[in-house]
């Protein structure tokens, strides 16, 4: 994990932001470095073919960023969970505890079907709360969980027993 | 384009949503479908090379399911335009008004440089509120607006007239 330590370069902590003690882990030096850029989703497809999925689920909206082209790489179709009203079509929900707050996220119905495995890909696995709403709805539509992959993990919030039994890996590890 | 034809069939339109009398495109259908994402990304991809970007910036939320494979094919940094208090740095801001309603645009001040080459790629050319709006957050940070590549256009609705005189290439129109 040498290699991608150099990464960290291109995450920018922002003090206090969104709310007072709060450290943000602000990716958008690395989205917009065009060669940290590839290395970073180079190593995200590696670690997410070996969780073999059919699926990528991305979580709005920053999630969005890096899913697509996981799924893109891996040439698996991608589904996007989102917020509230924002799906057209029928949907499951799930409601979830933030960081900082309360929210609900969404997929269609008809997003993935019984025999699919569906692997979640998010940027920043925190508490671990939107992950978790993110199993569930694919456990909702009778799909499978393949796992969690994230660009960052803040260690110290214990994401990981949020989701268990689901296996995650992360890039960096703060 | 007959080719790309064969992608609505995996654009849903889904009526009155979201609010009566719009006929939404729904393209998570497309998204979902491993080779109907790929086709649509590969062809998004050979379009948006032509406009020689340094940079792509996709608008939230659903810009960034396409922005980032995009900025991914072609090798090079993406920025993401977002709505109101979600970036963490300093912004640049511009309002716009929408099919439905009005809204905000920001990007970081330190996102492109003035060298720097900007397509903007989107889901959907509507009104092209939102489009101008990224026009004009590009040149905020003094650089140039490449041009503007969409999925889908609606073309009744005479989005390119907003956004002259910048090039606009899309997929499919409506």
């Amino acid at each position: 994990m040498d290699d991608l330590d150099h990464l960290r370069t291109y995450v920018r902590d922002v003090a206090d932001f969104p709310s007072s003690g709060i450290v943000f882990r602000d990716v958008t030096p690395l989205l917009g470095d065009a060669a940290a850029l590839q290395q970073c989703l180079t190593a995200l497809a590696a670690i997410s073919k070996t969780f073999n999925p059919t699926h990528i689920l991305g979580i709005e909206s920053r999630g969005f960023l890096f899913g697509v082209p996981v799924a893109d790489r891996l040439g698996v179709g991608f589904v996007p969970a989102r917020k509230p009203g924002k799906l057209p079509w029928p949907v499951h929900s799930e409601s979830y505890g933030l960081e900082y707050g309360t929210d609900v996220l969404e997929v269609h119905v008809d997003a993935v079907k019984p025999q699919d495995r569906v692997l979640i890909v998010d940027d920043v696995l925190a508490t671990g709360g939107t992950a978790g709403a993110a199993c569930r709805l694919v456990e909702r539509c009778g799909a499978q969980v393949a796992g969690i992959v994230v660009l960052v993990e803040l260690g110290f919030l214990q994401g990981r027993s949020m989701v268990s039994p689901h296996r995650v890996s992360s890039l960096l590890t703060y």
